[in-house]
């Protein structure tokens, strides 16, 4: 911990700060600078308290407190400096290869959810998606058809061979949603639902966690250190926008966190261009600014009948458009260095 | 429905949109303009299917389709033109009388939580908060002492005769908690949790809502409407910062929800200053505001010892800062016309 | 500057870092910590050349530098502990006395200009806003009358006594404007235009410097201190809201500007409450809680007929409103300890 | 314009609402739903009298009001619907070449920008950019050269020929500038000084106009207005990152902003990735995905020493780096159909 102090404070003062940082169990080190003196706390800031009242103990001295050590551990690029892989069926994400997960936004009926499955696959894509239990702004909204759209995405993996994804809502629903889904997936608006990331960690199944409306990078690293802490080391973290002032897309998709999730951490990341823009007119583009920089996965809507959809029809592309999207990636994931 | 048609558009299009919208059950009403065709679509948007998706239906002919109902019902000050008020104990929050609810951020002891309780009580509290169960950025952060800590707010009411309000962070825990507390609390990171706002509903208590932390006033109110139309009346909102660029402060307080939510809601405000500005040394100020603009209640971390606070120690104020702030606050509550 | 190095880092590459340090003038000061090792670089920031860079020269080294030095100066509460006023006219801005600045958002005609002034003067403003130059967002909205309109505030001067505030838009205004006007104000939009906030300075008449849509606390203070290093220090800042993603309001009023902006900094704080949320409804709410938490004077836009106002009609109040305002506040003013 | 009734309105009411819209200009047109009446007022709103204001006009009677219209013309897509292109000496921006613009973050001496534009050119860019005059958020801090970095601009143009790019900041340098210079840029924080773009518009030079720091599409496109409204018509928009919550980087690069330029607008996007991270790790990532996006050109900050840069070190990229890059992206561009 670094204290900084205000300028002009007597010896005194210094010392009752010095004196209270020992008895926390940290030592100071005083530097003396030419407008203000500087204080290092030296010791393990992840197992003694925390330093940060100092500046509520003595508002007269202290200025301001800032931490030396990160707050994440095993989730760090530094404990595992090589990529990690999520191993889903016969697949690896983050490996190579790069995956398309695609699928309706809710599983509305079989005809429907076969009808993309078989489309979806033939397309090239690996994952199918689907939602069973939607969480809904509005209570009045299609909340999803539960248990019945798992047994449909389960009786379309024996179908296609596809790996189902869908999202896990309540920690009630760990178990049943474990039992039919490959991965589970933690929506936005859960994403510091701590209860349900340990849930879902303790089913053993690998984890697309969403990053949540406006989560710094820091919270989305450390909300992944509670499934890894938890002992489920198979974490893909998905960016699907973050909501800033502008109104022209649902979201601003932010592409730069494939780099910095690649630099702070060794789990996959994965992009929804589909929640990022909430517009299906520009799916493909975002799809290809992804590719090209690096991303592990795509995680996209499709519907056969998009204006037709029970929920979020504007956002998913047709069975037609995304076999069109799949072949236009193809030369920009070759020219990525990706299969 | 109000359905924006592009310029130029055929005859023959128009009539392609307006049997769609007749084959969801509204009745087209056209409106030549000047630059463009409007068509008003006739029906009730809460009971038939949405019209978003003729945008993607009609990609080249339709430019923006805009409701016209608002989508929350009992939540409306239409719906109940007349303040309700939450019944806390002897207590009616959202009546002439402001409310004060003060407490440490964490249980922590039964020496720190009675001590706070008798202080808060002298000074003119009605409501004591504490956490039981905390939701914590890291996971290696302390969680709260959980059951035990539910127990001592208990006894601390019992001594005191002040209500009691804790955080409810697991549908697993609503009955738990339900069965010690006054006043059930959703935090900011589960504003949008419905399956948690539907459980503490169920159990029938009172429910502060905090607003999320990039939640908009329309979210917020539709996440009200899960409480109440899980057939609980018993909410009042809880403004507590939203996230913005700012970084001088923790989060922004948005005091202008206090208008906002008397003009579109019957339920009571409450403002936190606390987690609002992250800062102690805001805290007087921000209440001052609060209570000149016409919150019903506020809600403010107070503990013997901030310096020594087991979690946000930088935004609790001590019982002598708490004692001094509610004496200064007297006159300005007269002056606003509250008690 | 404090420089924090990364895990692991070798003897002979930490001395790579410190002789760079001393290269720039400062002296390096090392702590070596339980995790990391942590430099102090002692020398004055605000006259040697940056550090920042050494995170690009050492990146395998360095994790973060922080400066410890403020960056503002004249404009800092440390450079002057009391309060500073702005004359303006027979006027003390930032003394004991509230003042309220009140006038239509454009001059519209003599009439419009003379009525309201006569009306905000009766209420008790001393101050009359009138908008000449108008910065619109469109080249087809009306941009303001221009020197005209100066003409007509000067006129009403003359006959009301009020002082006249007006923005200036353009560096070749600033003598034109300084002629006519007691304060120039800077809008959000020009609040990092720096050559129009030195041409301004050096009019030498006060300044009322809005705050920018996305401006930091910090920046804003470096845009005052632009004022003051030009040998200017007649200087208000004005906070009229920020952009969030809240759509309900034109913008987010930040109260909590007030308490901040007083503790940094010596010059008084003033609130557009209009700007600030853009809807009329809202004006005596914040101008409430304005009062309460102890601004030194208050914006806002008055209009004798709003709906037909050339400009902003939404969020301006008739007279009647502004006169039924200006008596609501007075029990306020008191409270708060003001006249 | 769409006109929004409450629910419940007398017929007397609706007709004190259309009897104003009569006198505005406009013909009502009245459609009663099953919730709501709604109001159509047909009309050119480009140049007739806004009726934004009826809201306040019968506050009890219409709950809101929508325009139907676009506010800007000759910027759109459909008053030009070929991309237009603009022309740089010898170079069309905006057809099938993709360029890019490199140089110093400012113009220190001959010699560094001397050796970088011999660099960036060997490596492919076609245009140099360096800073001559600065706006910087503190006034202690490095302003530029002013005239001296135009000369060497030019001197720099002469030896390579590439074609040349500076900012700027004032109106009164604008004949200056426009001297020196190929293109002038217009920065984010001036990006709505209304003036400064019409000064810039005068010179018949082109444009960059780059996106502010909160700016909304609507209003970019707007501000692009008032370039080709004032008879200027080589107009490039730079999309330069947004301010958000987060933190870890400096902003947030929008890359959704190269197709949504492309289809509301005919005029070229250009990404300055080193503004947008303001991380010189970064920018890899981002040329990578903007390229893939479909953007025309990159503008990207180049040093031969980043580390000892006067301004902005942390951003620029060293010339190695510059030349690996430029190597990197040819595959991507010639996999996205570029040159």
């Amino acid at each position: 911990m670094i204290i900084i102090l205000k300028p002009g404070i007597s010896r005194k003062q210094e010392n009752a700060v010095t004196s209270e940082i020992r008895k926390r169990g940290y030592r100071p080190h005083i530097m003396r600078g030419v407008a203000r003196t500087v204080i290092g706390a030296i010791g393990d800031e992840l197992t003694h308290q925390s330093l940060e009242t100092l500046a509520m103990l003595f508002p007269q001295v202290v200025e301001s407190i800032t931490p030396v050590q990160k707050r994440y551990k095993l989730i760090s690029r530094e404990a595992h400096p090589e990529n990690s892989t999520v191993k889903v069926g016969a697949h690896f994400i983050g490996g190579k290869k790069l995956h398309v997960m695609a699928g309706p936004c809710s599983v509305e009926s079989e005809k429907q959810l076969l009808k993309t499955a078989h489309a979806v696959k033939a397309a090239g894509a690996t994952v199918l998606r689907g939602g069973a239990f939607k969480p809904r702004t509005s209570p009045y909204e299609f909340q999803g058809l539960g248990e019945r759209a798992l047994k449909l995405l389960a009786k379309a993996r024996k179908e296609t061979g596809l790996a189902v994804i869908t999202e896990l809502l309540s920690e009630n629903h760990a178990e049943l949603v474990a039992e039919y889904a490959d991965i589970l997936q933690i929506g936005a608006r859960n994403s510091q639902n701590f209860q349900l990331l340990i849930a879902a960690a303790k089913t053993g199944k690998p984890i697309l966690l969403k990053r949540g409306l406006s989560m710094k990078i820091e919270e989305w690293l450390l909300a992944g250190e509670y499934v890894l802490s938890n002992e489920n080391c198979s974490l893909m973290f998905c960016e699907r926008g973050i909501r800033t002032f502008e109104t022209y897309t649902r979201n601003t998709l932010d592409l730069s966190t494939i780099p910095i999730i690649k630099k702070e951490s060794h789990c996959p990341i994965v992009i929804d261009p589909s929640q990022g823009a909430g517009r299906a007119d520009l799916v493909k583009a975002m799809c290809r600014g992804a590719v090209a920089m690096g991303a592990d996965a795509l995680l996209i809507e499709v519907h056969p009948e998009p204006a037709k959809a029970w929920s979020d029809g504007t956002q998913q592309v047709s069975l037609e458009v995304f076999a069109e999207l799949m072949r236009e990636l193809r030369p920009l994931i070759l020219a990525s260095g990706r299969e």
